[in-house]
């Protein structure tokens, strides 16, 4: 019994540290796809297939519980894996639970800052939507922003500025809520926060997801495990990098898209 | 009792015509968002938006199925549609009729034309993958089409030009099926045939549609009205020309999105 996390790259470890804090000492499995990063441009077709290839590959590794930690492909996929493997395994994504928080917190205009493909899948807005109708999104592509992030860059000035270009039409349409819609860009919040101001909330979808496991009851205590479709010493020195306690002592490289 | 159809413009014309071998004396209520149109290159926000606004409007007016002709609807507030209003009016869209269609005559490789929002909602490729796993979906948006239609040309060299140039890639893929994903596609159906060639099965979601009807029982026999968000009269010459066997014999212009 294990929990398989995967994502475009890096970001997901935001979520193992906090589902580190609920199962202790839980066997994580990590698949971090950074071979194909980044996520955001592909096409739908390219990201399903690759969410549902990682989710039966976690799921062979042993895993009962599988958080899809990318924003992206829980837009995209999220639906059609639960309904072929939710049977079988539960499996959670971050935009319904980022969604409804969202929902809960805002007062009338939601910003949506994401990759271009989560925006145009309509995922997020569909579900603000069934909650509060009342509410406006403003959504934003944000596509510059995790090739900065997945080099180890969190605070180079060319970033700050592509940054605020991206928030000032939010902050123009007068959001009082902000949703992080990538896993990556909790990893800029210090940045965010100092860009939009007091008055606007950050939502962290990646946050939100923990609370919404329902059935896995935690078990054996394995050792962690981390893959990476890209070099895995890379992978390791990035990952100490941008989230220390990341937890994993095995890096290892294995592209799922190779002939097995 | 009556039947509630809306599109972006003229193109869902077609499935009033082949709602009426079903329902004969029906009275039908149609929607075209001409002043609008065409809807493929907008955000999921405010398509999801105008969408609900419509199918409200349409409720008011009496309809208990409404029928969403239009693709990229469909793909994007179908689901959100049916959970809000779903209890009291049946719902269908063209999307899922589409791709059953499409997965049931596939061998290998399906090619999907659509709007730009409809390809990136990722609606048709993951109605088809939980079906067949097996095949690969090959999307090409093509946002040249619907301007062509909507101005009355299905035949001009460079709307030919334009189609091949999307119709291409496609048929390098070796497609077996193409989904002709937009309302207004089937329109240039001769054109498609003559490009793709009798190899290529050509799915109309459209055509699917009215066997996916499954609570509305029919009933009254009131006279049809066509609404259009632009001029009226125009709207009536262009029915005339592209869907001459459409039925209405009034023609409103009324904005939804004007205050009331």
């Amino acid at each position: 019994m294990s929990i398989g996390i995967f994502d475009s790259g890096l970001g997901g470890l935001t979520i193992v540290r906090a589902l580190r804090e609920k199962y202790p000492k839980e066997k994580m499995i990590y698949y971090g796809d950074t071979l194909r990063v980044p996520y955001g441009e592909k096409k739908p077709e390219e990201l399903i297939h690759l969410a549902e290839r990682i989710t039966v590959f976690l799921m062979e590794q042993g895993a009962q519980l599988i958080v899809d930690a990318c924003n992206t492909t829980s837009a995209l996929a999220l639906d059609l894996l639960r309904e072929k493997y939710g049977h079988e395994v539960e499996i959670i994504g971050v935009v319904e639970p980022g969604a409804a928080r969202a929902a809960a917190l805002a007062k009338a205009q939601v910003g949506l800052m994401a990759t271009q493909a989560t925006v145009n899948s309509g995922a997020y807005q569909r579900k603000i939507f069934s909650r509060r109708s009342d509410l406006d999104v403003h959504s934003m592509a944000c596509p510059q922003l995790v090739p900065f992030i997945e080099s180890g860059d969190l605070s180079s000035y060319p970033l700050q500025e592509a940054l605020e270009a991206y928030l000032e039409p939010l902050l123009k349409e007068q959001m009082d809520v902000l949703i992080m819609g990538c896993t990556h860009y909790p990893l800029l919040r210090p940045m965010i926060e100092r860009i939009v101001g007091e008055g606007v909330l950050l939502v962290d979808p990646g946050k939100e997801v923990v609370n919404s496991i329902v059935r896995y009851p935690g078990g054996d205590h394995g050792a962690s495990i981390c893959y990476t479709s890209s070099d895995a010493q890379d992978f390791a020195k990035k990952a100490d990098l941008l989230v220390p306690d990341h937890g994993f002592g095995t890096f290892v490289t294995y592209d799922l898209l190779e002939e097995r």
